[in-house]
């Protein structure tokens, strides 16, 4: 059964900073219509920095969609022009400090693809130095080093909800444990 | 060191169908300001049907924001007054005609916490009944049952990068595993 849908129209309802939405008329199997309301992200990377001693480098910053601070992984949003590896590479640095030598890519995952076509790239990065961090003005973070192991444990627990979180870091665990 | 950023003029620039937009005038840690834009999602379920060969019940369907087919296991929005475990009952009736025995919360998880609200709320659902599918008229699903080792393997293989699904898939193998 061949499921596509085919545009039909497409109309930009809104130009944001971050996103733009675009709500389209398609065509769906069968011969009928329907209307997709689609939220257009650049994309992105979230790295999970490992340590020697089997640390994770991790970011807590007030996330104003949710109204609180979230424990994260280092993540950003891809430039024009940028592969996944350099945004990785750009971000680790700017919010951490940290260079890694090692890397490793955790696939991708589609954070929402009922309505939106945001990608992220997920990095394990190793062979980590430290050097000077560069966030952004308006960007406050809080650096933490915690245990693979009990980040683990905090995702099953329900104590990290961030998505690109919870995948990299029982991917990463199933990687590195296997 | 308090983070919280506090709104100081919200505007609705977008009302849709699904998400609606917000751009927000905040303060920011040390005094200044910056804007947020925020995508505002109803939320919703997305649950893991396991059968009693531990299969997973999955569901693959055209996702129109990223011009392919996608494998997901069966999801869906809240609607105004459901709670996650009423929703996730509704919605694996809808999409796969399956009644399960016993709910286990896996968590949840917040899709894109940087830019959108959206939280997902997942299930392990266990002693599956099979009743009549009502999928919603412009959906168009295609159902399979796959081992749960095999959907682990295409997580960790990028074969599988729906958020959510990925998610539920190594939190429910871990939970039973342990």
């Amino acid at each position: 059964m061949d499921l596509t849908e085919r545009t039909i129209e497409s109309e930009t309802v809104y130009q944001g900073v971050v996103v733009k939405i675009k709500v389209d008329k398609v065509s769906i199997p069968g011969g009928g219509r329907s209307v997709r309301e689609v939220v257009e992200h650049p994309g992105g990377v979230a790295i999970l920095p490992l340590d020697e001693d089997d640390n994770v480098v991790t970011v807590t910053q007030y996330r104003y969609a949710f109204g609180k601070e979230l424990l994260e992984i280092p993540a950003g949003k891809m430039e024009p022009g940028e592969n996944p590896l350099e945004c990785a590479r750009r971000e680790l640095r700017e919010e951490t400090g940290i260079l890694a030598d090692e890397w490793v890519s955790l696939g991708s995952i589609y954070a929402s693809p009922g309505f939106c076509d945001e990608e992220l790239h997920l990095f394990l990065a190793r062979g980590l130095k430290q050097v000077q961090a560069q966030p952004d003005e308006d960007e406050f973070l809080i650096i933490k080093r915690l245990p693979l192991d009990s980040l683990v444990e905090m995702v099953m627990a329900d104590e990290v909800r961030d998505a690109k979180t919870a995948a990299a870091v029982l991917k990463a665990e199933r990687l590195l444990n296997r």
